[in-house]
This record gives C-alpha cells, structure tokens and sequence, in this order.
C-alpha cells in the first residue's frame, strides 16, 4: 500500500493546482456525517494508508499531515512511516490544531479546498472563519475522488429491509408523531435528517451499506403532514415500499435532495449534523432555518420497554456465546498454536451460532501483550501475534442482534503477569466498578461522572484519552449519542432508558493494554433529597478476569460489586449452558474475598 | 421591619406607574456587580425585608415575588412570611425563571424597569431578548430608590489604605505589565475594570467599603501606557497618592468614569461583570468592544509565593484561635448558658487576638441543631438558641489577615447524636476527604472533581444545592473566580496555586445541617502519562471533631487521610500552644483506628 502514497497525494496536489487552492482538507466521513463510511467514501484511507476510523488528512504543496486522536497514535505511527505523511496527535498540547497549521504553512490571499459533502456545517464555519483571521478562504470543490481514485468502490448498495415491531417497540406512526410534536414546539414545518441512524431508527428500517452499522444511505425530510425518504429506488424491496406507504412516506431518489430542499422553509437543520453542501442550499435561498440539535437522537436514545428487554435477551445470548469461547481459548492457548486472527475467527463462530444473530458490531479488537496498547488495533496477516500462556489478551467485541447491540471488552490474562500489569489492571476495574456503582440525581451529565472511572489511575498519574462511555445503538450503531460519559462537557443529562458503556482503560507502549467493558442502562434508584434519583444497571453479562486481580487496591465496596456481578452472570448465562461449562463458569465466578 | 414593606412596594408602584413600568426588578448587587455590597446599595433587602447575600426581587402592579438559591431557602420563607412577597426557588423544576414570570404575568406591550447600573450587561441583554420574544419591552430607569427610601445610607466613605509589597508579593507596575501583555495579545487598547476586588488587587490597594471585603467603590481604566483610577478623592490619602503616583496612575473622581468611557476606543470590557449603564456608554458611541473575561480574575487567583507562604502563616494564626476557641467551647457548653450570639462574640475575641488580624471575612455563621439546616444562618437576639449538650453546631466563619484570608467550617457534637446525624456527617466527612485526596491531570475543571464529595451522600439518596468550592481572595473577597468546584460547567481549569473551598454539606429543615470546610490550594503532584499532574494541599488546621464518624462507613485510605491531616494539624499549631492546650489538641488529633 504505502508505495502508492506518494502518487496519490501527488494526483491530489496536481488537481489543487488546477483548482488554484493551496491546501485541500480529507476528512473521514460521508455526506451523511457518518462516524463508519461505506468502502466509497473512505478516501482518507486511500490517500494516507492509515486505516482507522478517525482522522483527517491535510495536503498543502509542501506538506501533508494526519490528525487522529489517541486511539491510533501507535496504529497512525505505524501506517504512516514512510509515507511522508506527518502525525499529529490530537489533545496533546503542543500539537496545532488544523486551523493553525494552515496559518503557520500558507499565506494570506491562499485558498484552502474542502468537498462540503462531507463536512459538518459547524467546522467548515469554524474553518472558514479562522482562515478570515489570516486572510484565507476557504473554497468547496467537487469531490476531487471523483478523478483521482482509479477503482473507486461505487456508492453502497444493500438492500433495506423493515425493521420489525416486536423488536422495535413503537412504530414509525407513532415516532413521527412524536418528532411532530417537538417541531411544533420550535416552530418548524419541516426536520431535515441525514444521519444514518437516525433515519433507521425513525422508520423502523434497516439495511447494510455501511460495514456493521445496519444502516442505508438515505436523507429524510419530515413534514407537518407528509414525510420524504430519499433513497437509492434499487434498495427498496416490494415489503420496505408496503411498510413505507402505510406510513404515509413518499419515496424520492436519492440525489433529489438537494432540489427538494431548495423549495422547502423553515426547516430545522442541526448544522452539527448536517453537510455544508447541503445546508448551503438552504442559506443561498436564504430559507429560514432552525438551527437546533435534532430531536431525534433524544429519542431515540432512551429506549422503550420492548428495547430494553430486547438487549437484556441479547446480552444473555452475548454472554452465552462468549462463556463458551472463554473456556475454548483457556484451552486453546497452552498449544502455543493459537494467533489473535484464529481468535477473532472463533469468537464470531460462537455468536453467530447464537439465536437472532446478525453480524458483528464492529470490527473484533484481539491484541495480545503489546498489541494490546494500541487501541484500535485490528490483527493482519502482517501483525497476527501468537498468543503464549503469559500476558494479557485484550479483546474488545461486539455484535449485532435483532433485539439489540452488543459491546464489551475484556482483558484476560493468559498466565503469569507482572506486578505492574496487575496493578493496572485492578486500578482499571476499580475505576470501572466505581462508576457501575455511582448514584446520581436525576439532570446529571456524564462528565460529572467521568472523573470516577478515572481516579484510580489518575492517582498513580495515568489517563487514557478516549471517553469512559458511548451511548450504543439498538440494532444500529455501536456509537450513538446525545450522550457521553467522558473529560469534555456534553450538556446531555443521563436519562432513564440511555444505554452506554462503561470502559475505562490504560495502554503502554510496547508492553500491555488493559480495558474493562460493560455497558450499562440507566434506570431509577427512587425519591430523594430534591427529587429522582438514577443509577447504572449492567447489561453485559461476561465474567471479569479475576487473575490480574490485587485484592489489596479493592475495597469492600468494590469486592461486594463484583462477587454480586458474577452472581448474576452466572445465574443468566448457566440455564444455557451444559455441564462442563456450568462448572467452569461457576469457578469464574466463585467468591473475591 | 416586616410592617413596612407593604407601604416600600405601594411607594415603589407609585413610581413604575408615573413611569409606565408595569414591572421592575431590583437585583442585589452593586455598579460593580459585587456579591456583597455597601448599605447604600441594599435596596433588595430594604424593599422585602430579606436579608440574605443573593436575591432578586420582581415587583408588578398585582405581584411581588424574591428570588433566590437553596442557601436561602429557608431563611427567605421566614422573613418574607406575611410580607406579600412570594418566595421563588432557584434551581427546582417547578421554579419558573424571572422571565418566564413576566411572560406570564404581564401582557404583549408591556415593559419592564430596571436601573442598569446594578445589572450585568449579559443578564440585561438575556432579560431584554426573552422580553422581546413576548412583545415586552425592558427600559432603564434611574434608581427608583433615591425617591423612595428615607434614609437610605450614604455612599460608602471608608479610606483606602496601600496594601505593602511583603504581602502582596508583586508590585502594582509588574502586575500592569502582565495586564498589558495580555491586552496587546488582544488587540485592546484599554482594559476597563469595574470588579473591586481586581482593582484592590491590581493596585495593591486595600479599603473598607463593603462589609468583609477590604475594597474600595471605584473604577479602573488600564491603557496601553497610562492608567486611570476613578475613586471619591476623600478616600486617597497622602500615602495612597504617592504610592499611586509612583505607579504612573492617574487619579479621577468616581463619577467621571462614565465621560471619560465615551471618548475611549477599543475597550476590552466583560459584559459578565460590566454593568449595563456603563457597558451601553460604549455602545451607544459605536466604539469597539472586545467582549473577553478580564484577564485579571485568573492572575489574581494564581497565588505568588509570597501569597501562599502568607496564607500558610495566616492559617496557623486562625486555626491557633480556633483550638483556643474549640476548647472554651468544650467547656462552655456544660454551663447551659452559652448561646450561638455569644459563640459568635467569643470566636471574634479569640481571632481578634491574632497578629495581622483585619476583620471578619463574612458573618459568622454559628446555627445550632435546626439552625444549621439554614445555609446561611446568622443569629440575632430573636432566633439566639441556647447551647444544649446534645446535637451539632454547625460554625462556618473566617478572617480576613493581612497575609491571607480564611473560611472554614466545622459541625461539633456537643453531646450525643442521632444515628441519622452520625451517618450524615461522616458521609460528608467522606466526601470532603474524597476530594482532597483527587490526584488529576492539568487541564481539569472543578465540574470534573465535584462528584468526588458528593457520591457519598448521592448513594443514600441526600444532595446539596451549593457549590462544593468557591475561589477565595488573598486579603480580598472571601467568594472569588474564576474557578470552582460545582455540578455546572465552568470551563476554567484548576491551577497550581489557587486557593479554592472545599465544603460538602447536607441540610434537613427543623432537625440539623452538616457541612465541613477546609480550604486547598492546587499544588504540582508530579510529571505522569500525557503531562503534568496536580493535587490539592488542604491550608486549613484546625482539628475535624471525631465524635459523629461511624467508622465503618471510611474505608482504609480516608481513615489514613483524616490521620495524616490531625498529624499535621498537631504539628503547625502545637508551638504556638500552652501546655494545656496542647493536651487538649492531642486527643483530638489522636489517631482513628
């Protein structure tokens, strides 16, 4: 791959010139904002070579750069050697953000490109007024891809398919009425969505365009009366159109969008979730617009009855599947044969295996020791580790069922670990159970809670810079928002009915990765001093490795979390279990005193 | 006094009416957006009888109501019962906010009065667009209460006095110096500056007019190279002359601020603490504005050495008077004649007695039993309790010395407990503890850590409503920023060297209030993963009463604080103590097992 690198940001800059800009900016996203990309839009990845989900790519005449955060500062190092291409990591503090970059590398009067198909609103404004500041301008082009890519992937084409009531709990009628009924709280006759999972979620459809997000690439617009779904016509099956039509949605072409929206007013358009390209139509017909945070991630962020039970089944089947992979790989290891590829190829085999199955969730993380620290790593034949009985395995994985979505990382230790990994591994599940544990009035933002997950390790002056807790999708995406538990201020309250991991970690370079997932379901705790008050219910049902445990650095409290915790594993998972596997479950889950 | 609020509101009527005003508000605050202000300016308590720090009063042709936060709550319904002024709890659900009062109690065309010079531009700005929404205008009126009150105080006459370098630590030109770097990084040409406490500490200048805060009414205009101070000339005597002088500052008289404003361009002014008066001279002569948080607030709330050196001294002096005092306590309360008025009297005796003692840093709040549910509770011969052998008294108080300014709060147990009451108070000590121990990375914001003090009470279901820190001035205002320690956002970093509380408390109305106060400053804890690390140092040293802990609800790492923390207590104030005093503190230092 990296031979090609070269080439291709030559091909780039040829074209900047031709385009008379000085910089040209890739970010990682669709038209759609999406955070995974169909194979079509994943240019970033072709013209740098780094594979991982997050990053943006600059290319000025001289220079060229990646911006990632700290997911895939070693993946990035790695990808990137020899391609020219410089790392740039993101929230440390001497690293320039891209804005400073370009001030500091072209000069006033230049011009910086961008496709506005593929950029949030908010950042090309944001961009394009920092690039004011030093006299630049910023400048949309078509999709340079479009010429420079030879064997471009074509835009996605799964099938869609009606996502079922049983497993949604509420239909598309009454969704639509709801959404309604908040427009017409802020006045607006018509609510522009475009992000995958939220149209998904709306219509009770699914599809698979984007590799394990269950999604179909589409834009809805919804009226005071009448709803519009612009979709690629192939994908629409005769069951969608007859689900669609008793809904009362008319079906439109995928790239009529733009057309329809440029005789639409007052429309609501979240300019965080909405491409620049198609937000400016709506500014140069100087159409009024309500520029508010969509409603619909609101909603469908706290789950009904029918989802949360759906998700606790799916977590029993989970865990199911990933008891018996366990038990297989503590007999696996000690051939000494076994490689984090045949590990990713046996755990899918055990959950698909599993009723109502339906892909994986993302990409399965197995690093072994070292490979561990990189947080984002994926084995390749180039990579793949054999694991030996010694260190830690970390495994982070997830899966896709009808009745819900599933996230989990365990770290597991293959035989004997050093003081330091233990150490580190009982302040992360320290950390971890801390906030599993955590009581809140209700009005209380993840980041207030952050700080518990993170103590532990803090106090021996460690931190990891990913967020402690992602809101995770209902057979949709494994990230989802409004809401977050993590360092940065989300103004998004945790609600009753809001599923979202708890996954504190810490990474060392060169040595070992430790990550403790679960994910947990806000619910009520009962009445208290000023009103309700909410806490974690832990939905993923998985044993926690015991052996990396110093029992010293856990205090009562703690101890009694997780010797309940495995109680209630063990009592789910075992009805479906034979024999041997009860009995070695049940010494997974014997007593911490 | 409550007999004549019903003629102030009539007479305060009169005039809305003459001026067409069918509501006005009057705040608490001051031209200088002070949180404690002069008599002069007390025109919310003249008017509703309320006594509290924070309040604001709204009166219509039909309706009067006071607004104000959780610390008040039960204060204000005592003093406003029988007045007619309905009492608005700030931060309920059903509360509504003053905007939405006036939307609902006067109609479309109607406007509303206030005087701007004790309004922060913001606050005026944000009341005038919500107003504007509802088809209300806002009007600025002169201050209504020149007509209305008799005898109403003059303006504050106290004399300003220079505050030497040995505790200042940095000299008023040097202190200018970082100012201006500061505003030429801005593009401004001149710093407007209406909060007293910058000023005081801008200047090196000291005063006594407000109650507890040694500040002096005036404004400051800092230019590029001149600075000029508008202060009532009375109060500068030879001394402050020269000492201004020397510092090339020119001196104006007060109420010429406003003229000079006019011909002033390019004026970095804070609309969060400029008041809209003087905020709208600007706008209306079209000048330039650059509208940034003083950069002063955060220079002056990063101590020097000299300052920490003298709030470590001062400390030992206040926690010195507050064994001696803790010990007459001990012995006073068996008398059954001790009362919270002469509790307050002799904690004064025993400070008074220090060296570099100034005054008081706020009225002493002594609330025994029920009284201590009352946040901000001050007894006067109506309300005075007798101290029994039995229950908590709740003594929050501080001082202002010359090196440092102190706040702390201590809940004693003058003889048996409640179970309820043990429970409460160690799980407040927990959490104060839980905070003081917080190891984290720099960058950290107060909202991060508050959870730490308040997990503890939030597990059984309990809250406070206050903040669990406030910045506090060094000789200046015993509440400052910019930083704090609360459940809202406030994106200012915690930095080696401020000084902030840390104060969980827990209050039920008619049975008892718990609250412990130590101060901390941020200090270094080391280098670690991604950057530095910090920690805080707790300044205060006076013993933390034993009696109400349940020891089981402290797990090993809290009982070794509390430990540690009575040790060095013992070791900073035994040499200043006679023998029996330091067998007294001995046993209250012990160690907790």
């Amino acid at each position: 791959m990296k031979q090609y690198i070269a080439q291709r940001i030559a091909d780039l800059r040829a074209l900047m010139k031709a385009n008379h800009v000085a910089a040209f900016i890739v970010p990682s996203t669709d038209p759609h904002l999406s955070e995974y990309v169909a194979p079509h839009w994943q240019a970033r990845e072709w013209l740098s070579g780094f594979t991982g989900s997050a990053g943006t790519v600059v290319v000025t005449m001289e220079k060229a750069g990646l911006w990632t955060d700290s997911r895939y500062f070693l993946q990035a190092g790695q990808q990137l050697e020899g391609t020219g291409i410089t790392l740039y990591k993101e929230m440390l503090p001497d690293t320039p953000d891209i804005a400073t970059f370009l001030a500091t590398n072209l000069k006033a009067g230049d011009t910086v490109g961008i496709d506005g198909l593929v950029f949030a609103t908010t950042e090309a404004i944001r961009l394009e007024k920092a690039l004011k500041e030093n006299h630049m301008e910023l400048k949309c082009m078509d999709d340079p891809f479009e010429d420079i890519w030879d064997k471009r992937p074509p835009m996605p084409q799964g099938q869609a398919f009606v996502y079922e009531l049983k497993y949604a709990g509420k239909s598309c009628q009454e969704k639509l009425a709801d959404i309604r009924r908040i427009m017409e709280g802020q006045g607006a006759e018509t609510l522009l969505v475009t992000a995958l999972d939220e149209i998904a979620w709306t219509l009770n459809i699914r599809g698979g365009d984007v590799h394990c997000n269950p999604v179909v690439v589409s834009y809805l617009l919804i009226g005071k009366k009448e709803t519009h779904y612009f979709i690629d016509l192939n994908k629409v099956n005769a069951k969608v159109a007859g689900h669609l039509k008793g809904a009362g949605i008319s079906v439109h072409p995928y790239d009529t969008i733009g057309d329809y929206l440029a005789n639409t007013d007052n429309v609501w358009a979240d300019s965080e979730k909405t491409n620049y390209a198609l937000y400016s139509i709506l500014t140069s017909h100087r159409k009024h617009i309500i520029d508010r945070t969509s409603p619909i991630a609101r909603l469908k962020s706290v789950r009904n009855k029918t989802e949360t039970e759906g998700i606790r089944q799916a977590m029993t089947r989970d865990g199911v599947a990933l008891v018996k992979f366990l038990r297989w790989l503590e007999q696996a290891v000690p051939t000494g044969k076994l490689t984090e590829m045949e590990v990713n190829r046996k755990l899918h085999q055990f959950r698909a295996a599993q009723d109502l199955y339906m892909g994986e969730s993302f990409d399965t993380i197995a690093g072994y020791k070292e490979h561990g620290a990189i947080v984002h790593y994926e084995a390749t034949p180039e990579t793949d580790a054999t694991l030996k009985p010694k260190g830690f395995l970390l495994l982070d994985s997830g899966a896709q069922y009808l009745d819900g979505t599933t996230d989990i990382t365990r770290t597991i230790a293959l035989g004997p670990l050093t003081e330091e990994e233990k150490t580190d591994y009982t302040l992360i599940l320290k950390g971890h159970i801390d906030l599993a544990m955590a009581v809140f009035p209700e009005g209380t933002r993840g980041a207030q809670l952050d700080v518990l997950a993170r103590m532990p390790i803090w106090k021996r002056h460690m931190n990891f810079l990913h967020g402690t807790g992602h809101g995770v999708g209902h057979f949709l995406n494994v990230h989802e928002g409004p809401q977050s538990i993590r360092m940065n201020e989300n103004p998004i309250a945790l609600e009753p009915g809001m599923v979202t991991s708890n996954e504190p970690g810490v990474y060392k370079a060169g040595s070992h990765g430790i990550r403790t997932e679960n994910l947990v379901l806000t619910v009520e705790a009962g009445e208290g001093m000023f009103g309700r008050y909410l806490k974690f219910e832990t939905l993923t049902l998985c044993p926690i490795c015991k052996k990396g445990i110093v029992k010293d650095l856990l205090d009562k409290e703690e101890k009694a979390w997780l010797n309940a915790y495995h109680q209630t594993v063990y009592e789910k998972l075992s009805p479906y279990l034979n024999e041997e596997e009860k009995e070695w479950l049940k010494e997974k889950c014997g007593k911490l005193e």
